[in-house]
């Protein structure tokens, strides 16, 4: 063998780390949960917006362009040096749906309507450690609301959650949708006294960890400090007491209603104006839900969900699950948060200069899709198609026909594509593909105008419950005439 | 203003080029459509497969993998390196579904059904200088076979292709699905006494040239050459005529229908037994159709269909559209192929050195719709949500309200979002939403407890159409109690 034609060796055959395949039901049910919740944001007046995966990393934004390579958290690639011109643009997978909805919203600004709702599903990419369980391809499903400043577009985002929950197969009761408002909180900011910036910024990192320290952890760590479970120090803010009064109010304010809430939450901002406001719009979302009839069962004003509150400028939202599902240690625990969203300022303005109010939320399907299946509500193995077996090789026609008249009837129905020598091979292939009805006709079958009809879900059954007399009865194969093999088997499949 | 704090540029509103975004109905048409033929492939019993957008470049085949940058064609771009290890995977964007295919065939292998039939859909990207209409993400549409030597295999995917086309909205005679075989090409070239390598490959090139120069440029390109229309004289291959009559004869062996086709071919190939079983084949698959109750005018035997014919190994198929349409120029002209395929090996032998018989078709999803479309079958404007009105803001929940109720009959609606302040805004909000209606509750209204119901599409059509005191009637405008609301609003969608 001459030197330069060695041998390639083989490539591997996988994805790249961090991605994953899916097969069939993980596909079509993950289809169906999409379709179901479309419909809901659909029939909201939600327009479906599809852009590329790919974007320029510059109006993707965020990630800093960096000489060398913008890519800390996205895939990022430069393009090709343009001919007799500079260096190529820097082009990446976009990591989000609201980012290129920013992108469209400030190019298409003259033509979309005002204000525009539009969702989007679909995957994005994460250029992340990948982890058990953790993705760096996965699916979002958007919708968002831009270009109205009213706090009506919030509640309707609330409450168009809590049907799309639903529609997506999640029980009334099985979730809660839980509203807070940045602006509450900045009220609170200005009853404490604390200077914005730096101060109030640590304060903000501190209201973070209450899902995790709780009432007393942050009142620790909001004066003098506190120590964690492995004995370190951890400084505090340093507020007085009296300074920390109003942030611990707050988030306890929840009373058994909203009304009971929402006086906790005036009692806390005191005299702040941006505190009043921030309730009185919590006011106003909670009786706007009531008028959707979305009651509190479904929605509820609570002051303790404090994530993402850094980031939006107004109503925040988070839906729970709230039944509990086992982990993978056998443990009760609460399935948690599948949806965020809020309001969210300068959606346009990095590319145009004007400030355009948005409001959304994103809805984590794959998650969503898993709670759905520890409830049993998903994840059962869809049955196969009929399988018409093949005892002749040059009978192949027939079969085609018996398959195509199945299909033509609507049933699913596939001819044995396999080498057919191995009788018992096209039955371990039927049990393999689950399918619920095998057809058979041999030369004798065939002079006498007959199809035998092999019940496999009550073969199976029989198989693993019955004696070796009723076995041999066979009662799971029906011999039929030809012409009846489409009513035997709609028979069968009920 | 300090020097390091210098103002960023703003960032362009634009994709990179060759990419787009699809809006409403242009999203909501692709997907009615990829649902249609998922239907189809479903019922023929095959399983989604759904693999991610990221492959290695070495999975991906096809572009050697070049030291400097492995791109031609592709999206890719190389990992981090790996911390203690050496260089970073390549990683790419998948420019087609079956390369995805070939690893997850080989992959899983041990557990897959074999045969194992599996459809994908979705987008993949291209590289390549962007152009009118030529796009760098696009979606295919593809139905695959794997493991199947059997040419009911083949048969098979011809039947379901022109199912799906029917069922995508294609009427029966505005298609035909065109079949050919590779091995009858090579009885032919057997025929001619041309040897394999270069020679045949000048043969093969040739052919590929008839659908462009006819069957007289063909003849005198594979014997002493030709003019083309700028008066350049083209080498020919330097066959004899008598060398060259097989191919000619292949190449022109259409009858009136698959008997006479056959016949002509089975005299074409001569004594080449290569030639006598891609006949053969051909013979079968023509049979099994006529069994599957696919008939001629849907699926037929044509062996000038040779595009690709240098790819495939065995059938080759094609579908074309027969219906004419108007090009930008005015011109009529045939809308052409959308949707190919054929048989292929060596998929799976990449990774694990055995060789795999597999078939499969791909279905341009966009130009098919474009052909719809063309027909004026789809691309028609959706009607948008009832607006319902807002001529009082601190009414806001009783707006709500009747959006909800009339979503909760089924009806698509929404609240005017925008500032309320000027009414002629939401009207022609409405009216940039395409919407039917819209409701209309003022103060008055409100505490008489009626509602004005205005039918924007009559609307529209007396103000184009009526005369001054036809507009003064208004009858587009109705006012009913609120309770009726709902009622009224679905008198008029019909």
């Amino acid at each position: 063998m001459a030197k330069d034609q060695k041998k390639q060796p083989r490539p591997k055959a996988e994805p790249p780390k961090g991605f994953k395949d899916y097969f069939g039901a993980d596909v079509t049910e993950r289809k169906q949960m999409l379709d179901r919740i479309a419909e809901i944001y659909h029939r909201h007046g939600f327009e479906p917006l599809e852009t590329s995966a790919v974007e320029t990393v510059e109006a993707l934004g965020k990630f800093l362009p960096d000489v060398d390579r913008p890519n800390a958290g996205v895939f990022a690639w430069q393009e090709a040096e343009v001919p007799g011109g500079g260096a190529g643009d820097w082009l990446a997978l976009r990591y989000d749906l609201t980012a290129p909805l920013a992108r469209v919203a400030a190019q298409f600004r003259n033509d979309l309507p005002s204000p525009y709702r539009r969702y989007a599903m679909g995957p994005v990419w994460r250029n992340e450690k990948p982890g058990p369980g953790r993705f760096r391809q996965f699916y979002q499903c958007d919708a968002d609301t831009v270009g109205s400043a009213s706090v009506a577009a919030d509640a309707e985002i609330c409450a168009m959650l809590a049907n799309a929950l639903e529609h997506a197969g999640i029980t009334r009761g099985d979730y809660l949708v839980r509203i807070n408002n940045r602006k509450v909180l900045n009220g609170i900011l200005e009853a404490t006294g604390v200077e914005q910036g730096a101060p109030a910024d640590d304060v903000l990192r501190t209201i973070d960890k209450f899902d995790k320290v709780g009432e007393e952890g942050v009142r620790q760590l909001l004066t003098s400090g506190r120590k964690d479970e492995s004995g370190a120090f951890i400084d505090g803010v340093g507020l007085t007491p009296e300074q920390a009064a109003p942030v611990l109010a707050f988030l306890t304010s929840k009373g058994a209603d909203n009304a009971a809430t929402l006086a906790n939450l005036r009692a806390a901002v005191g005299t702040s104006a941006t505190g009043a406001e921030g309730v009185d719009e919590l006011q106003q979302i909670s009786d706007m839900l009531a008028a959707m009839g979305v009651g509190e069962d479904r929605a509820i004003i609570d002051p303790s969900i404090v994530r993402g509150l850094g980031y939006y400028t107004g109503p925040v939202f988070e839906a729970e699950l709230t039944f509990e599902i086992l982990d993978e240690k056998g443990r009760k625990r609460q399935f948690g948060s599948v949806a965020g969203g809020g309001r969210y300022d300068g959606l346009v303005e990095r590319f145009t200069g004007q400030k355009v109010p948005a409001t959304g939320v994103s809805i984590g399907v794959d998650r969503l899709l898993a709670a759905l299946r520890a409830k049993g509500l998903a994840g059962t193995q869809e049955a196969g198609p009929v399988v018409v077996t093949v005892m002749d090789r040059d009978r192949m026609a027939d079969y085609q026909a018996m398959a195509a008249e199945l299909r033509a009837a609507g049933i699913r129905a596939e001819v044995y594509l396999g080498n057919p020598k191995n009788f018992g091979n096209q039955l371990k292939y039927a049990d393999k593909r689950y399918s619920p009805v095998a057809i058979i006709q041999g030369e004798d079958e065939a002079q006498r105008g007959v199809v035998q009809v092999k019940d496999l879900i009550l073969g199976a059954r029989i198989a693993a419950e019955a004696s070796h007399d009723e076995w041999k009865a066979q009662p799971a194969q029906t011999e039929v005439a030809r012409q009846d093999l489409v009513a035997e088997v709609r028979r069968i499949l009920g």
